[in-house]
């Protein structure tokens, strides 16, 4: 019933809607519809109520990450057909792992914290409550294993779409961050399970700090948030978007084996073709300049003797290297 | 107590021990020892008991795949460091990738029944009680995730010289299938949990047909034991020496990034090499002659039109091809 409730007023917009209107509609009592409509304001609907107007939201409900919010008129075939959402979870991709082999393609699972959010290679993440988008997709492509990490490199590009679409300009660091003005506003985490020739499935973390405005002193310099960099959006409009964006590159690249859009935006938005980087491997550091991402979405570099050669991914640094802007 | 009165009893070989000697070495009672000893034969372990004379083990316990019995004396420096043993479980690979995580590289999860065997594709893989060895084995090689499905071909290499150290003759279906006979003996389904750039662990399965005489109608055809072509070998001393030759096989190629003697087992006894053979991918089912496998270990293939190329996986198959033997 409450979910019907919070329909009927995300269908009327911006408009009020009245307690009779809506006891008529949904056939229960006025007294009925105030007490649910109570109950939502305690799960975080900022709904106003005004006497002989009636109900309506008084802004977006962008605090709230929940299956209507998010897909509220989405056009979507099927991410985020479900939406799976906690108050507070150890960490969305493990949690996606557990439920991933029965879970239909498209599932998302979105926490308003973390307690023990992961980045790459088991770093810490952090994830504080309600300051950001912090969600993991699983997925379940029939494509063969090898094919799977340029599922990272759509999930980039559909970030740096929605997010430019919404008016924040942001480029990619190859091959799973997102920036904003050199530093880190978001990141993917990949993790595949598969046979040898099949993938059971994938799980596709993304965490983008929103509304975090204080960072921990060792990664003050590089890390930042969309809030800290002036651009209040709503968490809401960003998922929606992030999805949207996801599913089209998705399906071109699984339907139609075609890399071209996403391959596209990461150059169009890379910083790092045309720069000098740190390739890292193990205790190496080598110092080399990016040319390009080819087709297969890896990294061409030119090292020092100016010969070129492929990274298929592995860490690359822009840190301390000279004359880098 | 029970641990140290097998290793004792292992120790004498084929010597009897008496209750008086194994009751000093470990400063029990004779009457203690006595009670373990009547677990120990609860457990199946064939023990004869001869007055005056002692405690001996009257064949070697290949009906009970524990860790006593199968690391004793073996040289291995990490695989089977941990040997956890089942009566009956649903699948040991499922169960494996629960516990993966958290265990140590080498760990073998070994089980005399599966209730959900699990070969490729989610077929199922019949397991029954105490006929067959049904182990996974947890892998956590430092390795790009793209050179997994090599460890597939080292387990197979290892399987086939184990098994003809044994005096069995046997040969491999690239890339996981172990034949005797034209009919399939033994099968591998490797499992691989991976971020894009990190391996979080491998699950190598292995089933292996060993006393099975009767088989479902539909897999008789293809499908044969060890004691069903006559060589009656026991279940231990087949996982020793597969344990033994993957050790070796693995760690040059982790280590040493060293494929050439997997690569060399795995040509000298293919069954495909040399075949006409179908390329099934799909609906489609297309007949070619298979040349080669590569240094990468994929399959070269020549077609209709003399072109060659490279399987990297997928299904072949050696049924129903016009003149094959």
């Amino acid at each position: 019933m409450r979910d019907k409730i919070i329909e009927s007023i995300l269908n009327n917009k911006e408009e009020f809607i009245s307690g009779e209107e809506l006891s008529k509609k949904l056939g229960i009592s006025r007294a009925g519809v105030w007490k649910h409509i109570k109950i939502l304001k305690q799960q975080g609907y900022n709904i106003e109520s005004v006497n002989k107007r009636g109900y309506r939201l008084s802004e977006k409900p962008d605090d709230l990450l929940t299956y209507k919010n998010i897909c509220h008129e989405l056009d979507n075939e099927f991410v985020g057909s479900k939406i799976v959402h906690f108050d507070t979870i150890e960490s969305t991709n493990d949690y996606a792992k557990t439920i991933a082999n029965e879970s239909q393609e498209g599932t998302i699972i979105i926490s308003e914290e973390q307690t023990k959010g992961k980045g790459r290679l088991g770093r810490q993440w952090h994830s504080k409550a309600s300051e950001g988008i912090w969600m993991s997709m699983i997925l379940k492509p029939e494509i063969m294993p090898y094919k799977a990490p340029f599922i990272t490199l759509i999930a980039g590009a559909s970030i740096v779409s929605a997010l430019n679409k919404l008016g924040v300009n942001t480029s990619i660091k190859w091959p799973n961050d997102i920036i904003i003005n050199n530093k880190k506003v978001a990141g993917i985490l990949t993790e595949l399970s598969a046979e040898i020739e099949r993938i059971n499935y994938i799980v596709l973390g993304i965490g983008i700090n929103v509304k975090i405005m204080e960072f921990p002193q060792e990664i003050l310099d590089i890390a930042t948030s969309l809030y800290k960099e002036e651009y209040k959006i709503s968490r809401v409009d960003i998922v929606r978007s992030i999805i949207s964006e996801f599913e089209k590159l998705y399906l071109d690249y699984i339907k139609n084996d075609s890399k071209e859009k996403t391959l596209e935006i990461c150059r169009k938005h890379s910083v790092l073709i045309g720069k000098k980087i740190y390739v890292l491997q193990g205790d190496n550091k080598e110092l080399v300049k990016c040319l390009d991402i080819n087709d297969k979405g890896n990294l061409i570099v030119e090292d020092q003797n100016r010969s070129k050669r492929e990274i298929m991914s592995g860490e690359v640094s822009i840190r301390g290297v000279k004359g880098y802007v």
